[in-house]
């Protein structure tokens, strides 16, 4: 077994702290309790348990469809043999998760790398150990989350238990995002202290050494990769766990798909906008700032600026990652109707999450782009989708987005209004809670190809045993 | 539109009634409420959920892990608009499902064409229609289900509405396997008053004229083709749709799958067995009674036959369906201690449910069979699975079988005894409420690709666009 220190009991700051007063204080300790308070509660749950069941219940009262016992629904549990425990319970409860403690140097160790890298001090405790913010910090907010005290994380879809037996689903909490940037920008030549490919294969290690790993193969295990290159050499080894990513441009399709995996906000950089609809505000038709340059997918941007550079109601500033770029960009995005968001290296990109918080109807051009939490977001309602080849036509953006209505414009607002919070990470029960529902909605496919992988036979198969779901839509040139 | 006499407000007998005083009057009628209770149990619930909050929700009472939550779910709906009403809330309300009232002909029209078929004479009201009992009439459970009143529907995963522009999902109670059927038996040159392939084609020509079939091209319709060769001729304008099937045996990959189908228990034709676990009245060791030769799949039972049929503890008759054989066969399979599953035609075969509710443990020798419920049944623990090949070498299932302990005989029918309610469609909350749990966890992943497929713009795919899930698995010779 391990013997490095664990980050068990540990405290760790947030670069962006949910509230200034929370504190990180690991739970299960022991906690008083008040016998009158709970024979209180009881009491008076079985009264209105009765009454619930002499009202709603009862024909009486069930006229108006189904909308009375919509609003609360009792589940129980049952010990489980042969059946799972989600059996016979018309609503299943929160999806039981637990958080691996895993050795330091794959959590705390990462922060303390990435402050050695850039000749910060690392402070003696690691409670003023603060994580760096950057766009792929929801590892850190997971992380965060599932080390909250119970009593805050009520209303989650996922309950962490402290006994790996009882866990339907394993968290991996390996900061692989921040692992893979510890040696961003560093002279080429340095001596490194820090190899992010060699802390991946120890993780590997790590893991195939635990038995609850061992039992499915991974399969029940959700592993945070949401920088397209994290993790990347071992990908393969990790691939049968549900990966929490941004996108499947770096990853084949045996590797990762919408049916297993799930697809991540970025963490946004710039400020949210809180004001209201409008578009007095908004005189700049479409806004970009940001790398004009990039490889693969992103190479249209160079031509995107070609085209669009020197329209009057448009904007477009080449600029890099920093505080001051921020600034003006938050200030664009405020101030812009639409916001275009060309593809970056691989499909996502960052920018998109930063123009749905600022309320600037994202317009879409990464024709394999794939969106977080789609099945309760519709995009079309939100964004604009054009597909490559037409953005490209001279003249066919600024004339499609020109031509829009201000009552349309404002239609757009009022959804983006509506699902900005979705990509909050920073408050607590926002972007981290649809993340554990996307996770929770996966179990029962995982649960049936656990089982079914175990009892499955010899078999004569011409191709790969897979279920797949397919679309057929050959897709138009926008979506407006 | 369609002029016909639709099956809305009427009534039908089943052929095994949940309970004989069970009537079928369709719900949504008016009915008068009492003030008192209402408000007696709007009182005691806002106490009980603030002593609930004291009380469970305090760090005081946390300490015994999440315990304390989960017994307990609130959830509430919002108006929807981009956002699905599914969001933000921790644990999800009952999927909201619309039946379609379709023209009398796919469904009560059937039950009367097979009355006719076979020279009865047909009531004059559809309440004297009695469904006629056989193994594919899960179609028949779930239509009369979705018929009762919402009173009688509480705790169902899904909640039926009256209004489509409300559903979720939308089930089209075609009774495909019994259209399949309604002149088995006829001699061949009888002129037919009912062709099958007319009435699917009929039903896929009044479901392509419905607004709610064209919005989604059928992704969020539930359409049940139980009998392998049901809605054959048509499968593959219905292959969007969740399909409830026995098996994929006559279905190829692109039309269904594990991620978007459902694999549906066949009705056990035989009487379930009420007694204990234990061996004493099961001195036979292994037993079959069916069909010795079948197409395909089922090549293999006359190889069993010849391998099994002279040894001394093992029974193994051929017989057809009738009510007698089905006396004999409750009879072998209540004093046998395990009862053999070849394939059908197709993987599936309707034994294996009748000798689980025989509490007989099964032997599965079908390598490509898929199994009802597979995320909440370990089979592995009610059933042996033997490979083909394996099962055919002479002296190799006997010596298997002989050579189990009476404590591991017990034990699997402590587990056949825990399962056998799942395979029990006459009960109203059983079966039928875990079909309806397994079509709502598909609802996700469905409103993802219905939203996804609306945003698609014009790509260069490669290959199809597909998100799958494998199994690398080879398999073993047997499970036990």
């Amino acid at each position: 077994m391990v013997s490095e220190r664990s980050s068990k009991g540990r405290k760790l700051k947030p670069a962006s702290p949910p509230s200034s007063t929370t504190t990180f204080i690991l739970p299960h300790m022991a906690r008083k309790c008040s016998f009158f308070k709970q024979a209180l509660a009881a009491v008076l749950f079985l009264f209105a348990i009765y009454a619930l069941f002499c009202t709603f219940l009862s024909p009486a009262a069930t006229s108006s469809s189904t909308s009375s016992i919509d609003d609360l629904v009792f589940v129980s549990r049952e010990s489980s043999s042969s059946l799972d425990t989600a059996s016979s319970q018309a609503v299943p409860s929160p999806v039981r998760i637990y958080m691996y403690d895993l050795p330091r140097k794959f959590t705390y160790g990462v922060v303390e790398h990435h402050y050695r890298a850039r000749g910060a001090t690392v402070p003696p405790s690691d409670v003023d150990l603060k994580y760096p913010g950057h766009q792929h910090m929801g590892e850190w907010y997971l992380f965060w989350d599932l080390s909250r005290f119970d009593a805050d994380r009520v209303g989650s879809p996922v309950a962490r238990v402290s006994d790996p037996e009882e866990a339907d689903l394993f968290y991996v909490p390996f900061f692989s995002s921040l692992s893979l940037i510890v040696n961003q920008g560093r002279p080429a030549g340095t001596a490194l202290s820090y190899v992010d490919e060699e802390v991946q294969e120890e993780l590997v290690a790590w893991l195939e050494d635990q038995k609850y790993w061992q039992r499915n193969g991974g399969r029940d295990h959700v592993i945070i990769a949401q920088d397209p290159n994290a993790l990347y050499r071992v990908v393969d080894k990790v691939r049968n766990a549900i990966l929490l990513v941004s996108d499947f441009g770096r990853l084949r399709p045996d590797q990762a798909s919408l049916v297993k995996d799930i697809i991540l906000p970025y963490s946004h950089r710039i400020n949210t906008y809180n004001g209201d609809v409008g578009i007095e505000k908004r005189k700049t038709l479409l806004f970009f700032m940001g790398n004009r340059f990039r490889k693969e997918g992103g190479k249209i941007r160079d031509a995107l600026f070609q085209i669009l550079e020197n329209e009057e109601d448009v904007i477009m500033k080449h600029g890099a990652q920093s505080r001051e770029s921020r600034r003006a960009a938050t200030q664009g995005m405020h101030t812009s109707k639409f916001c275009i968001n060309p593809a970056g290296d691989t499909p996502s990109a960052c920018r998109l999450f930063d123009a749905i918080v600022s309320m600037c109807i994202p317009v879409i051009v990464s024709d394999d782009i794939e969106l977080p939490f789609e099945d309760v977001i519709d995009y079309r309602k939100i964004a604009v989708f054009v597909d490559t080849t037409s953005a490209l036509k001279p003249g066919f953006l600024v004339s499609l987005l020109r031509g829009t209505s201000e009552e349309r414009i404002l239609d757009y607002q009022k959804e983006l209004k509506k699902v900005k919070r979705y990509f909050e990470y920073g408050e607590p029960n926002e972007t981290v809670n649809e993340i554990w529902r996307q996770v929770s909605q996966k179990l029962p496919l995982i649960k049936l190809m656990i089982n079914r992988d175990k009892r499955i036979v010899k078999r004569h198969l011409i191709g790969p045993d897979c279920s797949c779901l397919c679309t057929n839509q050959t897709g138009g040139i926008a979506t407006m």
